[in-house]
């Protein structure tokens, strides 16, 4: 029996998935998994619920340990393991065991590179005090937990308005804090269109978070130990015992790149829908491989646990040489902050712009659910359309609750090709506890037709 | 000046949509809508929560009055007057004044028939009892909360498991009846398959509904005052104060039927996708008129407020000659009952086989968001393809809250010709307050791929 050797390197969405998957298709392979970090299978969108205490303990957030993948899938999850290099010609990675520091190396029959993202850290003065945090691993919001525990502090600022400086607003509210956001663009949320980012900035404000916008942080000010006290913008000083950037993330494609694997412009990994590298035997999946935008038909950087388990999936199923292809993104995303729920999916009328897509927009306004039954909210709906042939090509939604998951029914019009026209007559469920006799889906796009 | 006159027999979801779509449409044109009930444009999916006092008053059901249609649009809406007899060949209609009595001609250049539906009721003894509705118009809802509050009823029968059962049971036992239903099948919610009921009869009973399955109803006994006080199925006596006749409705065609129009062998009025009969000068929209099943190809029977709001604003096209077509349906419906969100589309497995179709079926269960998020619930989906081709068939959704309507995700699905592996690689919308990594829909989707 030809019993082969597959090596992960990234215990998380991406890595772990595809090694199940091939798992389950090839009981008799070796599988190693490399994973810097303490741990596996996490869940780094649940990091702003642990740090409000929505959350209660960090190991709610861990889907599966290295001990369960080893005992129900006999995956090796070789945690607080570095690779340092990849030798493709010889098929061999070096690892490093971080606890002992000792480096030698592995060999591969297969090797999927799932190496996700670093947040980016400005290189401002102080940046490394007492009290920043940028929330990437579930290590970092652990620390950053303790730390906010310990230290009791009274004033945050976040830095970033988009997902994670959100979800880290309404976190820190919920624990008492007074929260500052600072962001250099005109509106939060910067994947929205700018009315759309109004909405988000007014409900913001209302609740109480003081936003500072067209601001840039250009310093951290430390105290006697270390620890943060205050940030500098361009424009003022805001007193702080807390700092969160969120201004990002970036692929961790270093490793790949000095194998002489090819990168894309955005410096992800290149792959194709196969999830196969320039480099043959090397995969690479999850947020430091590209991904391919269904609309924009070019290749973009995403960093999302659904997009990455997707990537391992069709990763996996190659590697196990089975057929299956990744069809490419939309740029959907989902968050709430408090009582709004915001989405998006497909192109905003900026990237409509700036792809010079002849287009048509709408924005509607309505109701969750019947307005005479109890619960119903605010809805606000961007729609957007190709004038020439009426396809749906994005949805920007913000709205009180069950308003965001409406994007799905974007999301799978956009996939099918459907047209404005089609999705009036779509055959939506209605009932007055869950929408009106017209979603506002088909409201807007009863505009539009 | 071609000055026009559209007649519409009811003034309900679908008549007044097809009214004012030809008044947007052409200005001058004379307008007038002959209404039996006292009531225009009513939210008929509202009564039961108006019967449970979750929803206040009456009023709040109606979208808009006669004078409101009549001030703001200029359309005539007269309430109870009744069209007896249609005069294709003279281009008329019979109307009778049922308050005055009097009966005159009118004319008309369109005419359109929106007479909706009648409730089923049995033909068994003591059905005209006081204490026994059928809910089908407002005023009937009216008349049944106006008892209930004067006759303060302890113990109530339902007869019939399906929307109206369910929605009647949830109200009933909201305002402290004890509550049981009568259902004829072996599971209530007969839309659903027997699997996926099951589940739904269940909850039923934990809630503390009293479920009599496999039997009917065969009498209601009355007291001295001619109020029911117990009904009678073939296997058992069961005192009660309040009947809630569920069971049915069937289409008001006897009209166009007397006038030579055509009828489905559903009883509906026979329309093609311009909403057109089978007279020149007269539509139909609406529960009186038939609506392609688009995976069943044949005409069905659908009484839905979306659908006949729908096949108004195509019928109002079509009459103020724009272009317009429906399209079809899918059968998509949803319900609640208590803390249960009950969803269906396409077909189920029972029509499958009726319809000899080769299908795969899968059945999952999972979480409705993130488990570790608060308010996480449990959904079970069950999802059907084609076993050919691997198109999507159709859905049954049953869960917690958030739940349910993910079924429009499966809808707009079908409608674009998604096959399952396309709905595996959807790009949905993801984070830990909406979904997990994968949304159940696509949990089921890998199951069958």
């Amino acid at each position: 029996m030809d019993r082969k050797k597959l090596v992960v390197i990234g215990g998380d969405a991406a890595g772990m998935s595809a090694a199940s998957k091939v798992r389950r298709s090839q009981p008799d392979w070796e599988i190693v998994v490399y994973e810097r970090s303490p741990h596996t299978s996490y869940s780094a969108c649940g990091i702003p619920y642990l740090i409000g205490g929505i959350v209660e303990a960090a190991s709610s957030l861990i889907a599966r340990s290295p001990e369960t993948f080893w005992e129900k899938h006999q995956i090796q999850a070789k945690t607080r393991h570095e690779v340092e290099k990849i030798d493709p010609k010889k098929k061999r990675v070096m690892v490093k065991n971080l606890a002992t520091q000792r480096t030698g190396w592995e060999t591969y029959d297969y090797l999927l590179i799932a190496t996700g993202t670093s947040p980016i850290r400005p290189e401002i003065p102080g940046v490394q005090a007492q009290g920043v945090f940028s929330l990437s691993t579930l290590q970092s919001g652990i620390l950053a937990k303790n730390y906010v525990t310990a230290n009791q502090p009274k004033r945050a600022v976040i830095v970033g308005g988009g997902y994670i400086g959100l979800e880290m607003a309404e976190a820190l509210l919920e624990r008492g804090l007074s929260v500052s956001l600072i962001d250099r663009n005109e509106q939060v949320m910067g994947t929205l269109d700018k009315d759309m980012g109004l909405l988000v900035s007014h409900y913001l404000e209302d609740q109480g978070v003081q936003l500072f916008l067209e601001e840039s942080l250009t310093k951290i000010q430390t105290d006697a130990a270390q620890k943060v006290c205050a940030v500098e913008t361009d424009k003022r000083t805001l007193d702080a015992e807390l700092v969160i950037l969120g201004i990002g993330v970036k692929p961790n494609s270093e490793l790949a790149a000095d194998a002489g694997i090819q990168l894309c412009d955005s410096g992800t990994i290149a792959v194709n829908d196969r999830m196969e590298t320039s480099e043959p035997g090397i995969w690479a999946a999850g947020d430091c491989a590209s991904s391919r935008h269904l609309l924009k038909n070019k290749d973009i950087f995403i960093s999302l646990g659904t997009v990455a388990n997707k990537h391992g999936l069709v990763a996996g199923s190659v590697i196990a040489s089975e057929k299956a292809t990744f069809p490419g993104v939309l740029g959907t995303a989902i968050t709430k902050f408090k009582d709004m729920e915001i989405a998006r999916t497909g192109l905003s009328e900026t990237e409509a712009v700036a792809l010079a897509i002849p287009y048509q927009k709408t924005t509607i306004e309505s109701s969750t659910i019947a307005r005479y039954y109890p619960g119903s909210g605010k809805i606000t709906v961007k729609l957007l359309c190709r004038k020439d042939n009426g396809l749906v090509l994005g949805a920007q939604i913000a709205g009180a609750q069950g308003a965001a998951k409406r994007i799905d029914t974007v999301v799978a019009a956009i996939q099918g090709k459907l047209t404005v026209q089609d999705l009036v007559y779509l055959d939506l469920a209605y009932a007055p506890p869950f929408s009106g006799v017209w979603d506002p889906i088909q409201i807007a796009a009863r505009q539009l037709v």
